[in-house]
Parts: structure tokens; C-alpha cells; sequence
């Protein structure tokens, strides 16, 4: 058996198809978010060429936050680097047990738990859920995240897929079973590719009225929305009413690290049962205060996230009036359509290599064949001179490529 | 559907079982390791203790030492907190393929690949090596960790499972397989709660015997064992002979993530398609920068490995002498057998309590029922007084009970 010759016959095809992923090789410059210095590729300090990064999920730049880096400063010091252990054997420091009532707080629950990413977080607490629960039906938006579905999938728990954000669709799957059944409904909030929202209080109505359990990620929401950056559910006002809110360390609170907040007995519930929890080495000390400092300062400021709402508005504003093709959404993410995998790619070599632009392509299976796209994260550490020269570059790209522009509506 | 009751009960059945778990709320003191301040559990500076920890899994101290808190304190001023993307979506820093490249050194391979805890490495690779090549056939070793149960389970692939360290089995299940079905061999070099060692040549031997890949699990030897701590199959002069060789930076290394080594095709393979790769934010570069500089430090040192054997018999001679029972083995971990979980509990208790000894209770499911046990795990940081408060307080404390003690023999 050649196992050589099969690897690389998938590695081919994924190369003819045009989705073979290299990754693009960054330094960034703490203090001078968002610009990063880019390596090339072979490792050496030779050839590397200042970028401005436009597809980072540090979305309002809080990995180079005083409060955060200090933080974790004096936590390294005093602490050491890591865990040492998991959190039942020797791994549960103080600052773990900080940051989860931090987290609590937060979502205006009972109790939280990390994990120690937003993908082990999903895969661990749905997979524990709907697995001991007797009997769990999972219902799950069509949308949702690998994390999520894997999870699910993992979990054996009957599953069943709901259309996207359909409120109708999920009312009608859910008056099919019956009323002694466990029920899951796993959605998320703000979705991470297409950036549309989800009617969260049509779907916890759905959700109480035939008594299942809500499970809502809001990985691209927390410290964006809210008036403490609890999410989209607290600037709705609907948190009380979800069971179990998912979120992550390690896109706007700039750390790394996931978390669920719900009850007490749900909380203690997965501690005590999720593999993915029990069996792994607990996050450093360090990048949990460092996630402390992060959510703390996002409760009392709200100005990153005016900042950041304005620079998104702002760069729609001016993509829509030189007729760049995005995808509509209420959030903070631009999606940029480009619709092939090979000119989606081209694009973004392009910007970079001539630029000094990097936005990745986003290539299938992160997003459906056909709609392939740049997707374009503003933040607030991006000036006017910076969306100048993405407006222009951009601008330029298209018209050297004659692709299809959309009507110049303001 | 009361939600809320089904929690609790099965929480109830666990504390009933006396294997309900409480973590000890920590703060090891850097610079002073194995020392560390216990909270009191509720989250308050008041009712603080100083406590000894005996368990640890960062086994050479590594994660006080100076050139892995240098490097990340360092990493941290020039990059910020975390790597604020997936690896593709520009997550992949200069310090993540730096570390890559330092840990194919390390084990002799092509390549090696990140991922966010060895956990999530043996998940992902293992469900994306056993589903992704077709008609593939696991065969896992008994005793496998949970993380590799799991990742396995994921795939879907068949998998049989062979005795404990038992080559002849492993050698039947194979004869019983088609020549022409990709079979993957999974085990352990070192096994975490009962600390004995694989018989690597004669199951890679068997391996090559059929045409298995073999997929080595060295998360508990790796920087421990071997002369640039390679792990177990280094100290043997097997690297070269396995397939995929599986560890961890958060155990000996002092921080956290794990990783697998292996050729480039192969790492490449697991790269392209794992979803537990793909989808989740990349390890902060910090800790990558810290990794790599505790892996460049114990290629060259060997100070630490000697310090650390040199402990562990220091302590199995002293506990053997005044008859206290441990599992044998040959490697640096120490299972003091109790055999029941709420006897386990109520020592480790005891122990914590009256003697500032911090050793955690191991109770089902991570041992079987009936061998629950003290793990315990001396470093080149426990100093001989450290010893002498443990075995003096073990002593007390089986005389206490009338626990029953081995024969005296040397």
C-alpha cells in the first residue's frame, strides 16, 4: 500500500481544482495593528514586504491592547507559561476561574466554562449534550459552522437540518417530534461568511414553544454588539431566554480560548462529562487574564465598537459607489463576491504581491462552490489611508480583469 | 422538558459514585515551581495556602524557565496576544512555521503540523487519516487515550481494537485484513496513568510485517526521553520507521498545543482537509515562540532529563521502602494504588489539607473502576525536602487508615 502516492493524488486534485490552500506567512506588529510584515514563505528574514491585513478576526485589534498584553505580562511572570495540567489534574489556576465568572457576567448567566478553542467548545458541549441526553434530537441551521456540525455529528443524536435562519422550517420540524423528546436547536448568531444575522427572537419563541434547549454561537458577535459586547442576544435583550451561549477568546477579545455560559447544572454538566474538555491541558494562565482584561475593557468601552460599525459602513459605502460586487448583510463582515476559485485566488495574490494587501480568497468548502469571495474585515485600526488604497486597488483589479461590477446604487 | 433535572441528575449520579470532580484552584509561582498558592475555592484572596503540587504534567518545570518566558514575553511585544485568524485566513505567523520546522528536526521527519492541543492533534489526524483513505481499517491499541478513542470514532472508519502492548495480537487482527485495505496502528510510547512503555520496535516491526501506517503517540515522552528528547521511539532509533508521530507542546515543552511529524505528503494531507486544523484560530505566536524555544533548550540540555530520573527513583525507592503500593513501571510516572474512589478522594484530601501536598485523586473514567489511584509525577524541581514531606506524609496517612503496604522489598 503506498500511502505516499494517496496523499498526494488528494493533494493533486485539490490543486487542479484550484482550492489548495497556502498560507500566507505574517509577522503582525503589535502597536501598529493592522500592519504585519510578510515573510516569503521559505522561513527566511530575506524578502519580506510590509502589508496591511484586511481579513483578520481581531476585529477591533485587542491583541495589541495595553490592558491585554500587560496582563499577560505580569501573568507569564508571576505563573509561568503553561497550565501544567488539565483543569482536574493540577491545570485550574486562579485566572481560569476568574475569567469564567468574567464570562457569566458577561451573557448574565449562572455559570461559564472554557475551552480551549471556540471549535473544541462547539464540538465538546454539542456533542456531550445531545449524546447524554436520552433520545436528543438535534435541530440544526443549515448554516452552522464545521465546529458545530461535527459535533453534532459526533454525538450520534438524531439530527435534523433546518433551512437557513427559516423560522417556518424550524417550527415545522420541531412540531414533527414528539413532545418527550430531548430538542437541541444549535444556531448561531452573526454567520462568519455570509455575515447576515439570525431572527434570534423568532427562533427562541419557536424554541419555547415546544420546550427545547437554544444553543446560539455567537463566536462573530461577542465584544461586538451589546452594550457590554455580549452579543447580538444582548443587544436584543433575548440572553435570558438562550440555554446555552457559546462564544470565543480569539476574535474580537484578540486572545484565543471558547467558552459556553449557561446554568450551573448545564455548565457543570459538560465539565463533567465532555471528552474535549476533560482530557486536554487547560489554557495558559496568561492568555486566560489576558481575556479577562479584554472582556473587561469591552464591557465599559464602547468606543471600539462604534469605531468598528463606522469603518465597515465606511468601506461598504465606498466599494458600493464604485460598484464592487458584496453580499448585503447587517454586520461587520464584507464579503466581497468573486464567484471562481481560480480568479478568487488571482485577486488576492495580486493585492498582496502589488499592493500590500492581504485578504485571503475564500475558497470551498468554507463556502459553497460558486461563491467564492474576498471576505473584508474593517476595523478600527484601519485609517482612511488604508481604505484608500483597498478602494483603489480594488478599483484597478476590476477594471484590469473586466469582472462584472454591480449598478452604481448609492 | 425539564432540562435542568436531567442535568442534575446525572451530576447527582456522580457524586454518588464519589467520582464527582472538584479542581483544585491554583497559582503555580513561577520562579518557585513546584510551589503554588490554592485558593479557597471561592474565588477570593482570603483563605490562600501554599501547597506543593505533586501532579503536574509539566514534568521538567520548562514552563518557568527563562528562555521560554523570554521568548514569549518578547513574541508578545512584537505580535500582540493572539494570531487573530485561522491558519489560512491570516492566522499563520512567521513563529507557527518556525515551530514547524523545529519540531520535524526534532523527530527526523519531512515536516510537522500544529494544532491548537494534542488532543485536538490525535482528533483531527486520526478522523481525518482513518476517513479520508478509503476502506481504511484502524487498529487501536487498548489503552489509547481519549482523544485518540475519539478521533477515531469520528471517522467512522472499522476499527479494531488489540490487548494492551500485545504485539501477537496486533499481529493476528492484521494477518485477519485484505492485503490491499489502508490500515493505520495506533498506540502510545508512553501511557499517562499507568506509566508503561510500548514495545515500539516489534509493533513497528509487525506494522511494516502487513503494511500498516503506524501512528505514535508520544505526548507523555516527548523532551523527556532520548538524547534531544525525542521521545521514546528517538531513544530506541525508531523515528525514522513510523508514519505519524504525535505530541505535545503543554507536558514536558511547559506550554501548550499539540502537533504531528511526519512526511511532507502526509502533514500536508491532514493540513488540507483536517476540520479541527482548518476551522480554529491558530495558536497565539507567543506561545509558538515560547514552544520552540523549550524544544531548542532540551535538544541541547540534558541537565533536566537526568534531574528528572534521578527524582522519580529517588521517590519510587522511598515509597518502595516504607511498603507504600505503586504500580510498576519503567517510566517517570508514579501510580500509588488505592483502589477505591472515595478512599483516593478523602487522601488526596488529607494530603492537600493538612500537608500543603497537592496530589490529584485519578478516579473513573480516566482509570478503570477498582484502580483508582495517586498519580504522581516528581521533577527536577521537587527538592529532597519536597520528597521528604511527601513520603512522610504517605506514611502517615496509610498508618492512619491501616491502608495495606507492599512487602518491604528494596
Amino acid at each position: 500500500m503506498d500511502y505516499e502516492a494517496l496523499f498526494q493524488a488528494e493533494l493533486d486534485g485539490l490543486k487542479t481544482e484550484g482550492r489548495y490552500r497556502i498560507f500566507a506567512e505574517l509577522e503582525r506588529k503589535a502597536g501598529n495593528f493592522p500592519q504585519a510584515k510578510r515573510f516569503d514563505g521559505e522561513g527566511g528574514e530575506t524578502g519580506t514586504q510590509d502589508v496591511t491585513v484586511w481579513c483578520s478576526n481581531d476585529y477591533l485589534g485587542m491583541g495589541q491592547h495595553p490592558d491585554v498584553l500587560g496582563a499577560m505580562h505580569e501573568t507569564l511572570d508571576r505563573c509561568g507559561a503553561g497550565a501544567g495540567g488539565t483543569r482536574n489534574i493540577s491545570g485550574t489556576t486562579h485566572s481560569h476561574v476568574v475569567l469564567e465568572r468574567e464570562l457569566a457576567d458577561l451573557h448574565g448567566k449562572q455559570a461559564a466554562l472554557l475551552f480551549t478553542s471556540g471549535y473544541v467548545s462547539n464540538w465538546a458541549a454539542l456533542s456531550t449534550l445531545a449524546s447524554k441526553l436520552p433520545g436528543c434530537v438535534v435541530l440544526s441551521d443549515a448554516g452552522n459552522h464545521a465546529s458545530m456540525i461535527e459535533g453534532i455529528r459526533h454525538s450520534r443524536a438524531k439530527c435534523l437540518k433546518w433551512a437557513h435562519n427559516d423560522v417556518a422550517d424550524l417550527d415545522r420540524l420541531l412540531a414533527s417530534l414528539p413532545a418527550d423528546v430531548p430538542k437541541l436547536v444549535a444556531f448561531e448568531s452573526v454567520y462568519s461568511m455570509d455575515g447576515d444575522i439570525a431572527p434570534i427572537a423568532e427562533i427562541l419563541d419557536t424554541c419555547e414553544k415546544y420546550g427545547a434547549m437554544s444553543y446560539l454561537d455567537e463566536v462573530h458577535a461577542v465584544g461586538l454588539y451589546g452594550p457590554r459586547g455580549g452579543g447580538i442576544a444582548e443587544r436584543e435583550g433575548l440572553m435570558d431566554r438562550v440555554t446555552v451561549i457559546e462564544g470565543t477568546l480569539g476574535k474580537a477579545f484578540g486572545v484565543m480560548g471558547g467558552y459556553i455560559a449557561g446554568s450551573h447544572a448545564m455548565c457543570d454538566f459538560v465539565r463533567s462529562f465532555a471528552s474535549g474538555f476533560i482530557f486536554t491541558t487547560a489554557l495558559p494562565p496568561a492568555l486566560a487574564a489576558g481575556a479577562t482584561a479584554s472582556i473587561k475593557h469591552l464591557k465599559a468601552s464602547s468606543v471600539e465598537r462604534e469605531a468598528h460599525q463606522e469603518r465597515v459602513a465606511k468601506v461598504r459605502r465606498r466599494l458600493n459607489a464604485i460598484g464592487i460586487p458584496m453580499m448585503d448583510n447587517p454586520s461587520h463582515i464584507i464579503p466581497v463576491m468573486v464567484g471562481d476559485p481560480h480568479h478568487c485566488k488571482m485577486i488576492s495574490d495580486w493585492l498582496l504581491d502589488t499592493h500590500g494587501i492581504y485578504v485571503q480568497p475564500i475558497n470551498y468548502p468554507t463556502v459553497p462552490k460558486g461563491t467564492e469571495r474576498l471576505r473584508i474585515t474593517p476595523s478600527p485600526v484601519h485609517t482612511d489611508g488604508d481604505v484608500d488604497r483597498l478602494v483603489s486597488a480594488l478599483s484597478e483589479i476590476w477594471s484590469q480583469c473586466a469582472l462584472a461590477r454591480v449598478s452604481m446604487a448609492a
